[in-house]
């Protein structure tokens, strides 16, 4: 028997590394013959386009190397699967795939529209009665998707950002005049990543003193205040904010992808804007962009450690006869961190959104309270020995 | 005897290192009392804002820690000395602040305009017949300044740059599209760091395919027409562009700063919104902003090392008796790479530029010549082993 895997969704640092998982799982279990790749996610078992990890993955170092890779050693889609009572041929062509194959089961790493996708093939395939299994290996840096303590590729975006925000502080405090820096973060619809700045305070920091996410109703007059108060004992503000907080006015560029989200852009910059036409003091945003979700060379190890365990109890999982199922981390206790690795209905997590807790906001709603470290703080814990070449790290890749 | 040290400009990860290995060397030489911080630079001086530095830096660890602390430990300024001519009642006053502290030499690091700073006081102590050194530790991660093979901090601030383009490029890469992702690099009138985004191509990348450098004339019309042309093999483009490359329209925000240097922001956003329209493909705009000069978590080995050693031989310089100099790298040769620190007039360094040679740049204006890589090359290697706490490197703060 064989099995396939496929990436899908926007990129983390993660995916790499539960792809290795299931590689890993795979090649332990000695009851699988060839891994295949499906070659930019869904679409690849459509096309055939298929490659033979084995072939690639030879040793222990390459696997050291997919798992410090960012981003999708086997590229990605954002196609959406249509139903079935809409278009049946599509899961009739991918069954046909998958027998052709002799693909007994199928991995999809992905956020929360790939375990859509999870779902809706593995009902298909019960309801012809296939026993092929469909199992979802979530990964996504806005850490949203429900049913999972938390999700791989979010450690690693949290560690990102707290580290370079950190060294943002240093930099932006050193002159002796008033100043606003607005970092602004990823997150669409929940402010987890954003919140994971707040990790500045537990190290010591007075930065960000502002921290806003989507959860929260954006109040301007009432930020433009509280600048002012913390000017009177401080030089420097340092705001941290959610690309999905609605600022009050239309910073989208109008683009919408398949899924119809809106591509944002713009509300750090809109900030700037209107802190220093109000304030008139000297204002910098700083947009984190794509670094923050492909930043390999400083991911967490914790992260990067359990995308690869779930990757391979994915492949456990199948073996065990379960489909329709998607991996999730269970948390046992925070100190010390302790997480199991179980499985939930994949139509449990699919097309729903897990919010940063509103508990946890200040009440003041511009601020995380310390009762969020425990939670964030293990996430970000521990770096990896990354394997450089002529000063830059090195990647792996399929070709 | 004691001795002052002042850091200005604007910031870097190597100007601590620097800080680090006056303080080192001042220790050594067992020739200096008390090593004063200057804070806020030049204006630390004028104000009497002094800490003593040996208070504060206690040990190994502790000097470790201020290397790998990106910015300034001592704050920064960017005070605009008068000519002596203009009010030489500026000089008396840094003068007799040496005096009543005892101060036999001073270390001024920062970029141009601290070096013209260095050059202006010690030409002031020779005119009144004062013994007291001034000596010059460059830093700046522009590489522009004359004199020196380069500068501490471009070397890490390049290896940061190639460090996240490269994971840039795996993260843009990954749908099957055809796309242009630009990053815009620091660099108002030199291109050496949007140069050094070259080294990925020494890496195996065929990105960045385009780089462009304010030392050439832009070419709005061609650069399009070479992304089509690229479009023809390749689903991916990325573009690697200089801040201070003139686009053909006014990008700036029109503020100046005491120096007159205009800020930029926004050829990367004004590209972005040009190819888009006149293409009509997926295009993505990148600023590195203020994190690829405060990357110390991804800092060069080789850039820190220099830095702290250059500061250590700026000691023994005044010490040797001389004065007005400022610190250069000499090379030596470049494999195996090796360099020698001497020093230079600092009248010859400051208010003068070293632009990114021109016969390093291709014909088609568009990217850079191997020649370069091994200039390049030598000063992004190595990695440095980071203390962390909590999940976050440890920075160290004077309060």
């Amino acid at each position: 028997m064989n099995i396939a895997v496929g990436q899908s969704g926007g990129p983390t640092c993660a995916i790499n590394a539960s792809l290795a998982g299931v590689f890993a799982g795979a090649v332990e279990s000695g009851k699988i013959d060839k891994v295949y790749g499906s070659v930019y996610g869904i679409e690849g078992i459509l096309k055939e386009n298929l490659v033979v990890l084995n072939d690639y993955i030879k040793d222990a170092k390459d696997l050291e190397l997919v798992k410090q890779t960012p981003s999708t050693i086997l590229n990605s889609c954002r196609f959406k699967l249509p139903t079935a009572e809409a278009d049946i041929t599509v899961y009739q062509k991918i069954h046909e795939v998958f027998k052709k194959y002799d693909i007994g089961a199928f991995f999809y790493i992905g956020g929360n529209d790939s375990m859509d996708t999870t779902n809706k093939i593995s009902a298909y395939f019960n309801s012809i009665g296939s026993d092929i299994k469909v199992i979802g290996v979530p990964k996504t840096i806005d850490n949203d998707l429900m049913c999972t303590d938390h999700t791989p590729g979010f450690g690693s975006a949290a560690k990102f950002v707290a580290t370079v925000l950190k060294e943002v502080v240093r930099d932006c405090s050193v002159y002796d005049v008033k100043s606003v820096t607005i970092v602004e973060i990823m997150g669409r619809d929940t402010g987890w990543l954003t919140a994971s700045s707040a990790l500045l305070q537990q190290a010591g920091e007075k930065a960000p003193q502002l921290i806003y996410l989507p959860e929260i109703e954006f109040d301007l007059e009432k930020c433009l205040s509280d600048i002012q108060e913390l000017f009177k004992t401080e030089n420097t503000v340092v705001i941290a904010i959610s690309e999905g907080v609605e600022v009050g006015a239309d910073v989208t560029s109008g683009v919408t992808d398949n899924f119809g989200h809106k591509y944002l852009a713009g509300v750090g910059k809109f900030l700037e804007n209107t802190i220093r036409q109000r304030l008139g003091c000297k204002v910098r945003s700083i947009e984190l962009n794509t670094l923050q979700r492909c930043g390999s060379h400083i991911a967490s190890k914790t992260d990067i450690d359990e995308a690869f365990d779930i990757g391979k109890k994915a492949v456990e999982t199948a073996l065990s006869g379960m489909t329709g199922r998607v991996m999730i981390f269970e948390r046992v206790s925070d100190k010390p961190y302790k997480i199991e690795i179980k499985s939930a209905d994949a139509s449990k997590i699919a097309n729903n959104i897990k919010y940063f807790p509103k508990e946890w906001i200040t009440e003041d709603k511009n601020g995380i309270k310390p009762e969020a470290y425990d939670y964030l703080l293990p996430l970000i814990q521990g770096e990896r020995s990354i394997i450089f070449e002529n000063g830059l790290p090195v990647h792996f890749k399929i070709k």
